[in-house]
């Protein structure tokens, strides 16, 4: 029942480009692929957070899956987003995928209903058991409330259920320990770190990898960092860093806004001001950001030199 | 564009009895439902909360709201709940409970996504705009994570966006100042409190009613406490609240669970044990409560003479 | 072991003036404290949140309640705040008060270094075994982030250990099954609510009193409501209750201000608008408020006829 | 106004030995200090979280620096925590350490009482105002409940209020953050942290240092860690954190407890188990670990040879 699948470098979430009227842009969702493969990334991730998953029926979900494979077409694995509140529905999201035919899937701890002892691990069981696709888990307790414990994550690797870990909980220590116990029991499970302004100190510490939103931005520095720290070189790995997190202000310098707004909505903004995305249009009921906030994102893309 | 839907009195969360497969439990639920409207409850409120809705796909939500309709046959107001993470999501359940024909249909800020400033009233704004039938806010932060400010539910009740609340956010000096405020604009408001241990409290302050899921196990109490309320005799009012919150002692002496296991686990035990249901099957993959936790809430519904 | 000391009835917490130098004024603590014996209050409240205790050193806690029973001569009972952030400070602390002959202290769970299992009450038996005077347990999550809970609370009354509880826990579920509990094992503990906004509530849920800060502004409708409480009055409770809500609002008509500053700030504020205190002085590093919040409290105040 | 203070390296926050009845163990705390001191640490934090401080009244405060500052001898700097509910209080403490001659004084937010906009900052300009010695503010929201701001922890450092930041706030996005600002003001601040599990990823982010808990026990490795990061050899930096991350689990192989009493517990029963501590001695209310705990510790202490 283990799975085989690996990956290991570079996974965008990727943010997905609307057009003013709200409907999927399918030309700069193709413009933004290409360029982030032609830099070199390691793997597709759609519908994450940043990847609008909250906000998408199961039409679109599908969408922009099946879109996002066909512009692919197998130069890169994918891997995407199964978010629903509870199982059920998880696994029917999960069984679309796989027809789809994505290379793994990823979702989180049951949410809205508040799970008790055990059903954390009920939940991911019974996902993998009902779909033949490795699956991911996802660590994000700022969107479902739960931490996921780093004993049940490789106690689930080690059983087959999980095959690998997005780590967006921000506790640093708590994805050390998955790190060490996970080379412990063998390596059962690929673990990649979200966390875009730290993600040095994740392959330093052993992470497979990253699944870094700033990568829809700038994708070529994180794909030359993923390759300094294989190659050892830690002081161009930090130089780097240093790029990519003063670069992340674009999400610090907003004002009046907050939540996925200033965060995704900092993203498309960029996108747009690049030229990549035609519209910093975002899903309803969110506002796109407007006048100074999108000047102060300006002056950030300018002082790293991506205007 | 206002509403002209008044409800007032006691409106039950409906639980959803499940046989051991997992289907839902028609015969039960029939029995269910008579057993209330005929104790004198003055609506049904489905796919809340302790309705199940979080494990509920589209089809079984259906389901469960025609299949109640059909069996309260006009006799008592109808609420649904339309739970989902975003927006649009929630219009399209909203839709589909307007076609069934419901009263009104119930609504939480989003979630999963963090909301920035506006984003809840244009959330609402959208979900009224797009459905006619009359709108209710369910505060409820302990799953959504977001607490709706009074002064932005008054708003949105005199614009005619909202006829409602259902207050589950546990924070009873902010519902009072929303009940003031509510009177101080003409009362545009519905305001139904979903804290079955005090009631009592709330009805004394104003409330327009209550949504108890305790009801469900006694819908007498909860019916007769609200004419009593209503007649001025707080005395009786008092008396019968303290028997309630005896009896919700269900949901606190069980070991070793948690969440919504402990919660919704204890009501669907003890419809079980009381012939009403005829099994304590939760949804996956939530566990039924079992042993030494049967008995011990086996225990208090003895002491409140329910066995 | 247990305690005899029982108190009921309106024991508001004691807002202590300062001068512009930031000494305590003296005047004005007399003028305010007997303004409120005058109204009929059952007890002061030296040294709880509002009064201040975080912000004074040992040497003006004493001076505060020296200075206050000095002023109270015995008319009615004192209790005082031992609040620091562990056991043997908060002994320190009793042990001064003992000194100093209040009727009671009040202490926290501990504080800063988080208590794990056990810790709580071997914390409230310690204090109790050090020191002979009353004790009651101040439930005060949002400033100590632990919430006591009820059956430790009862168990610890049953034992002889508090005398009492004083309830700022927001949490009115627990507050119920505190009172109902409390009242199965004989009564042992005094309780006592601190919000003021919904203190008819919890008088017709069985609280033995209340300790309302804003009882430092309107004592008399404070007293009305717990005499009416008294003799069964629930209408005229729920009227004077809806009174005090409407003058809460002068900690909600603010901007730009927030935490301690905005509430005790609005207390002293209006206070000093209405002649009580001769300054609104906060005690570093907490600014007082100014301006437009200023005007927004009096119209508040005005609307209360308290101006 | 600016401060010329400055350190780099390891800086343990020195947990303090006690005998079995409570008192301070003279003995051990020589023999402890002396063996960091001569493992080559580089600075002594003393009164930090670890340190006990929340315990400690005023008198033993002085006694824990007084007789620290004895044993080093001026063999390496000594920061002291003024850690109280607020300013005036931590100003009382920072005065004592001052006249002890301490190099460097740490202050948290605010706590028990909310602060409100504003109030950070007057609180440390206070500090700095009153006591003319180095100032680091302590970033530990877990204890205080209030996260420092990274672009006010830069200001503040810019105008030369404060001298460095002590974090332990788990967040190394804003860390990051913050070591990226003030790289661009100067490096006005010194940066450490306390984050014993992944001080490798700060230092190759760039921290100055770090303040280890674990240092404690094991402070040869933390002094080589730090001298093979200021070498750049990040493999041997990875080889040595990966050491000290699996040394940690001391702190996650206990059942039954939890807080302060599962985390230093678990240091004082580490030294004890090596020969450094006499007693593994909590401060009241705090039990020492027992029994199983003990066990699961030392086979974690066997495992990284330390037995």
């Amino acid at each position: 029942m283990s799975s085989d699948f690996k990956i290991r470098g570079v996974v965008p979430p990727v943010v997905v480009p609307q057009l003013d009227d709200g409907s999927i842009d399918h030309e700069a969702f193709e413009r933004h692929l290409n360029r982030m493969i032609d830099a070199g990334i390691d793997g597709l991730f759609f519908l994450g957070s940043s990847g609008q998953v909250a906000f998408f029926d199961e039409e679109t979900r599908l969408e922009v899956v099946r879109e996002g494979m066909r512009i692919n077409n197998g130069r890169v694995p994918v891997i995407a987003g199964c978010i629903d509140m509870q199982t059920d529905a998880v696994i029917a999201h999960a069984r679309s995928m796989a027809e789809l035919g994505v290379d793994a899937i990823v979702a989180t701890a049951p949410f809205y209903a508040i799970p008790g002892p055990g059903v954390v691990a009920r939940h991911f069981r019974a996902i993998h058991e009902a779909v033949d696709v490795p699956l991911f888990a996802y660590d994000i307790p700022v969107c479902v409330q739960t931490k996921l414990d780093w004993r049940l994550l490789a106690e689930l690797g080690a059983e087959g259920t999980l095959a690998g870990v997005k780590d967006s909980s921000g506790d640093d220590v708590s994805f050390r320990f998955l790190i060490r116990e996970n080379d412990r029991i063998g390596h059962p499970l690929t673990l990649l770190t979200g966390h875009e302004v730290v993600v040095d100190g994740a392959y330093l510490g052993g992470a497979d990898g990253s699944v870094p939103g700033l990568a829809n931005i700038a994708p070529e520095p994180y794909v030359e960092m993923w390759r300094a720290a294989e190659a050892g070189d830690w002081a161009r790995v930090r130089e780097l860093q240093d790029y990519l997190a003063d670069l992340m202000l674009i999400t610090q310098v907003t004002t009046g806004v907050g939540g996925y707004g200033a965060g995704v909505g900092a993203f498309k903004t960029a996108l747009r001001e690049m030229g990549v995305f035609s519209s910093n249009r975002m899903p309803e009921p969110v506002a796109e950001l407007e006048g100074e906030n999108v000047e102060a994102i300006r002056q950030v893309l300018a002082t790293c030199d991506l205007l």
